[in-house]
């Protein structure tokens, strides 16, 4: 992917995200005692003041639904009087329309909006790196498993698809990039947030033993889709250039580099108010994986496994390909890139598992 | 159209809207000066408080771009400090993204966000029938050629497509359906609007001469769609249930009927401190019957005039369809159907012109 491609990168729409993306979800379902407790922590005082959250790079809204319906009950409870406004963040090319159509109940996803009164759900187009919102207008902040997209790829791979296979310069770049995208995050969240909100992010990382998506010991899925990739060149599919041009506009932080800008006090993002409640890594084990496990289907774990990984790895591949391409060249390359992939996991189905590793993280801004 | 599918109309997306409806630019580039006029009797401290701003039904955004620019760069004058809100708002099925990639710079548009600072764009997919906002919370509302929009069709109408051929009962239960819901859209606005908070409303209706859309003298539009759709029942392509179950979710009301809820003191809206400004009726010659007076190409209008007009009534007809035709047999349907109305504008173009007819309204909150 080149640079001036990274801003249009968006989940597939039409709701195949949520659908695709159980184990997104399991993530999120697993951090509301966290997210909770972080609520439980803020002055809520009952004053008829518009209290307004945020759900950063939201895709489709329906990984996240049951967690905002805890959350928005529990502010309803705590301050009857306060108007709630949410609002859906993602990329402009975002499905927006499926946002809306999830939470007016217009699909079969269950919403909260008919179990919380005086409620108001917007959604923005504005990237998580810029600011979203005037200054000290955010009550309660949280974004999952979408922080490791950054605003650019600084520069080609020229031998892998992920900055986790990069080395020498090109990892250098990436990880400069990262820390770079992340202080600007953390910038205008700090600037966002009223004195005493919270932010709740789960992120995509590097925990202490080195493990990362779909890395947390044997094969590694993004070697997998490297390989897979570069095999396409070999066979004629794709150009080299292509090869190169592909390259996931994201970046894996280890936990040092997610705390450095909370806990450094020369740092800008500790200089404008944000600290750091809490940090932890999490790893939830493959929902499909787990799954295969227990009845040892090796076919029918490959058919349920490759749409998780299209959901998301998708955008990226087809960005790497030349622009000349025509649309139905690209959908045969693409479809015969997973189709591969999936007859690679039946054949060897204990290779394959895209374990999450997340470092989730707890910020408060300073009171007054 | 039945009742239950009037909740997921919403324009063509992918842009198709604001493209093809040169004439809707041109109805709101020329209500600037009122609409400027409006916000200059608003009284606006300087005093770093949210202005909060909303197009309401809005569909792509394209249409009414201009007139923003120059009313949030007033504000932005006017008031340096004051941190604007602008929201979008339309049904949840609305093609948000492309409302998003206009205003974030990813279409040919030009966008007014670079040109004014201090300023955050948002959607909501509310209908404007229902609260959109919390109360109190919206310094300036506009929506053009959207009031039209009935919450639900009451009924169907046997002899006709639209409420301005019915008769009798049916005529009754659409002029009912569009004062009950012209009542909530202006309840919901009061509600919303800060004290001396303004709103202006472009509406589609009927004027002193009883002309509306289309129907300005000469042929009829609607009785043109309606002929030719009943057409496709004679010919065996459509079947009577279908055509009687094609009803535009629309009602075009009268001057008369726009100003009763806010000059009537026992009514509601009234007693909620909505009050009338302003109101004035205005005919736009179709742009395309006017090109086309210019040029004498039959051929050439009939190719220009059919998409406009596909832009806005072909969800309508799609979904008087029955519910079993598939996707090929609807596309089929309706491109014999447009391909029908085409044929007719070639032969007899002077009997085609989609006049836009508007009543215009500026309405305040009271003011403490």
């Amino acid at each position: 992917m080149t640079q001036s491609t990274a801003r249009f990168m968006a989940m597939k729409g039409a709701g195949y995200y949520s659908k695709a993306t159980t184990g997104a979800k399991h993530v999120i379902d697993g951090a509301v005692p966290l997210v909770l407790d972080a609520l439980g922590r803020m002055k809520l005082a009952d004053d008829g003041s518009v209290f307004r959250a945020a759900d950063m790079g939201a895709a489709d809204g329906g990984t996240s639904i049951d967690l905002w319906r805890k959350v928005l009950r529990a502010v309803r409870i705590r301050a009857p009087s306060r108007p709630i406004e949410m609002v859906y963040t993602d990329l402009p090319r975002n499905d927006f329309a499926q946002v809306f159509r999830v939470i007016h109940g217009q699909t079969d996803i269950a919403s909260y909006l008919p179990e919380i009164d005086n409620l108001y759900v917007f959604a923005a187009g504005t990237s998580f790196h810029n600011a979203i919102f005037p200054p000290a207008s955010l009550h309660f902040g949280f974004s999952a498993t979408a922080s490791h997209y950054i605003a650019r790829t600084p520069c080609n791979i020229p031998n892998h698809v992920h900055m986790v296979g990069a080395t020498g310069a090109e990892r250098e770049a990436y990880v400069a990039q990262g820390r770079a995208d992340w202080e600007r995050l953390l910038m205008a969240r700090a600037q966002e947030l009223v004195p005493g909100g919270r932010l709740c992010l789960l992120n995509f990382g590097i925990d202490e033993a080195g493990r990362y998506l779909g890395h947390t010991g044997g094969a590694s899925m993004f070697d997998t889709f490297d390989r897979l990739w570069r095999g396409l060149v070999e066979d004629g599919m794709i150009i080299r250039q292509e090869y190169e041009n592909t390259n996931f506009p994201q970046v894996y932080r280890t936990i040092d580099e997610f705390v450095a800008p909370l806990q450094d006090r020369t740092s800008p993002v500790y200089r404008a108010g944000l600290r750091l409640e809490h940090v932890e890594t999490r790893v939830l084990r493959c929902p499909y994986a787990r799954e295969f496990e227990r009845h040892g289907d090796a076919a029918a774990f490959a058919r349920a496994y490759i749409p998780t990984l299209r959901s998301w790895s998708e955008p990226t591949f087809e960005a790497g390909l030349a622009p000349a391409r025509l649309a139905e060249e690209r959908e045969r390359i693409l479809d015969e890139f997973y189709g591969r992939y999936q007859a690679l996991v039946e054949r060897t189905p204990q290779d394959h598992a895209m374990d999450y590793v997340h470092v989730h993280l707890i910020c408060a801004k300073e009171e007054g």
